[in-house]
């Protein structure tokens, strides 16, 4: 018992110290460890198997939809990041740099892509000659550089992974419809893989991305009542195809500008995965994504018969498509419990003499903490059962702590107030981008998503509270143009 | 007519031309196009979905064998490189250099990494402890950049995709055992997948990897009957342990260094394919990594019926696994056959209102460039054994032609003569690196592997020819001390 009071004392308090406790998981479980340059980690075995099923899973939904993965290179020409004038702006500070290479000076310095959109534009206007090349929908699995003062595993790193899909189309409508497609996408992805609920909608001015007509963002609540930013989808509108001159001569005989769009999400979501359904425990994984499901822990494994009894279920629940492992370390039970729960395997089975005896097992649900008794008969069915139950019930609760989080504010004090209080807030605002970063700067709330009040389109979040509540500007007091949702972020 | 021919004349001569031949066929084939900036390239969709392919494929191998994928940061202290002597002379002169970043000169440069033992290194420092932490088996899927002046799509590029393995043992034995067992893993997969017969042995002093105790090699005869080395395994005893103190302590109570190994493959592998099995009219791609292993070409398709027999016809191939598309472009059925002939689809499906009316099929293996008919019943069937005929007929092509093509040389004019016709040499070497430069000197060809003549190991080549062909060795008429595969290579 000593043992297990150890593994939970090991993790810093969820409660006190957020932050910590998410240090303290991630390098714990080896998720991550730090790299050697600053701001860099590496993502250990358990933390890229996860990564690896979000690859597994977003692509097949990339696929279905027509796209169709590529590789562009690593370095770009340093002049093309000054090519889009709000684009150089955003990324400039932050990129990285090589002046040396093959042991000389180069004569133009290249970066290291912080993005791709200028480097993919400049071959979208190589090989878009007519509208029968049209449209071009591509993604790319790839590392990117932004360089960062502070190091948070998942959240901050100089280098991330990643996927940037980058289409380009013969009209707005269609650049626009894909735009959208690719936020709903990631909505489904993040809510029925990760059940992580999200909201969904159009960013401000302020918060879009640089060289962006528009940006929609994808937003999740984080057990600390913060908001991560998980995905983002960007219509460009003509931007870049001015910039890289991409044309087409379309069926009409003329020849016009194409119109893109781009879409990304990272190993962030990772990041927020854990700070949405972990516990002072350590991780809880979905089942969907979790690199082990089931861990089967022998009880007196010394015993006659119970290791082959462990064996003998690990491959009966491995044949039924079930990801499983047996610890059969030396460490004791006790410690074994702790170990696999503060990894967050969803579900974890003892095994030992009476149990074989009996014909049974028990089960152990990490998200609920547990115990259920089951006949040995049949197993994997339960089995499979039980974690389709978990992927659901993980959703469920992350979608009723959130609900229970969300508070509407009229003035500006209230709005401190609440998210000082871990929420997240509804409120007017007149559109003014005065009003927004003085609402920043005072609460250090920002804005998340503008909601739908109106159904513009499906793949938007509506305001959870009736918009009734927010008649003004939570800042000026001005009649409010949008409802939107502010939050403090990562 | 005139348009086939003109498909066929756009690819140069590949008997006359080959290095042309392969740039015209990775460009028209859009597989890649040269990237911005001198030296890169793009892998494009249809290019990077034959990786894909070797990724899936590959991987399953190295999991099956208890890998686990990690990533590790693209940022190396540029004093890392100096702590393995052989190491750093190696990659020295090839490393692009980070030096500024975020807006600031960096205090110490970056190296892009070039290959990743040295993080590697640093953090199974950190991570290993205990005998019981070991083996530590991981693979890592990334891109690295080694400078070059010359670009040669696939072939040579200042980035490029691969993979590395590296592993951490206890004893000796166990990493000369890993480095072996991936050579072999490497060897099943190029000849199972890629349908490349290869001669897999140890590298001499001179062409092993620097830093390593020993190299082992891969190496795959091309159409001009020059070597590419396709893949790579190096055993490096204790010398990077002991560069980067990478201890244990054993069962024993004693401190001691690990032993480890790397391993790594490219897309210099899809460089391989083309020039292994490509003719005049341009790729001819294995079944199993051909990202589209069947083409239906609808003949008179504005006919009733058709289109409806495709769709049916194409859903019929999908639902039975095999990868399948249909052309219903508004193209010729002539300037399609030859598209897709360039493309290198494995089978092309013809079908017109007389099949239709005759419930037949006709069938061309691109390959053999041969016509089959087949009954529209059960063609799922039939296209499925053809594949895996396809499959294993490039394979013994490749070999049969590589046998005619391997020359036994006893002086270094017969080495050049034999070199010079687009031969493999099987020749007696001494031992001493003088010889072996000044046969690179005199003729261009490097010794590509040793040759086993003892059957030390059941996964390296054993000479083709009897080896009492070869006493002396080849340059200096001593007597040889190895017989060794010299070629012209890549």
């Amino acid at each position: 018992m000593q043992e297990e009071k150890q593994f939970v004392n090991a993790i810093a308090d969820i409660e006190k110290n957020f932050p910590q406790w998410f240090t303290d998981v991630v390098i714990k479980t080896k998720l991550v460890d730090y790299g050697p340059v600053k701001g860099t980690m590496v993502m250990r075995p358990y933390g890229y198997a996860i990564w690896e099923r979000i690859q597994q899973h977003m692509n097949k939904m990339f696929v279905a939809t027509g796209h169709q993965n590529a590789y562009f290179p690593l370095f770009i020409p340093a002049s093309f990041l000054n090519k889009e004038k709000e684009h150089v702006e955003g990324f400039a500070p932050e990129v990285a740099v090589v002046t040396m290479a093959g042991g000389e000076k180069l004569a133009e310095p290249l970066i290291v892509r912080p993005t791709s959109e200028t480097v993919i534009g400049e071959m979208y206007a190589k090989w878009i000659q007519s509208y029968r090349d049209l449209p071009i929908l591509i993604n790319q699995w790839a590392n990117v550089v932004r360089w960062e003062k502070t190091t948070r595993p998942f959240l901050r790193t100089s280098e991330f992974l990643w996927q940037e899909g980058h289409t380009a189309h013969a009209t707005e409508e269609e650049a626009m419809q894909e735009t959208l497609q690719m936020l709903g996408i990631y909505k489904k992805f993040l809510e029925e893989y990760l059940a992580i609920p999200v909201f969904t909608g159009q960013k401000t001015e302020k918060e879009k991305f640089a060289g962006a007509v528009a940006t929609f963002g994808v937003e999740a609540m984080m057990k600390d009542g913060k908001s991560l930013q998980s995905a983002t989808s960007h219509y460009f509108g003509q931007n870049f195809a001015k910039a890289f001159d991409i044309q087409f001569l379309d069926a009409d005989g003329k020849h016009k500008h194409v119109y893109t769009s781009s879409w990304g999400s990272s190993t962030r979501m990772i990041g927020a995965l854990i700070m949405t359904h972990g516990d002072q425990r350590g991780l809880i994984l979905p089942p969907k994504v979790a690199p082990i499901q089931v861990i089967i822990v022998p009880i007196m494994q010394k015993k006659q018969g119970v290791l082959e009894a462990v064996a003998n279920l690990k491959s009966k629940l491995h044949n039924a498509g079930i990801r499983v492992e047996a610890d059969q370390t030396e460490n004791t039970p006790g410690w074994k419990f702790n170990e696999w729960e503060m990894k967050g395997v969803p579900l974890r089975i003892e095994l030992g003499p009476r149990d074989i005896a009996q014909n049974k097992v028990i089960l152990f649900r990490r998200d609920k903490l547990e115990k259920i008794e089951l006949s040995l008969d049949s197993v994997e069915e339960k089995v499979k059962e039980l974690l389709e139950n978990i992927q659901c019930a993980l959703y469920e609760s992350a979608l009723m702590r959130r609900q229970n989080r969300i508070v509407v504010a009229n003035t500006e004090k209230e709005l401190k107030d609440a998210v000082d209080n871990g929420n997240f807030v509804q409120a007017g605002w007149c559109g003014d981008r005065s009003c927004e970063e003085q609402i920043k700067s005072n609460s250090a709330a920002s804005a998340r998503v503008i909601l739908d009040e109106t159904n513009k389109n499906v793949v938007f979040s509506t305001p959870p509270h009736p918009i009734e509540a927010n008649t003004v500007c939570v800042c000026c007091g001005k009649k409010k143009k949008h409802v939107v949702l502010f939050a403090k972020a990562y």
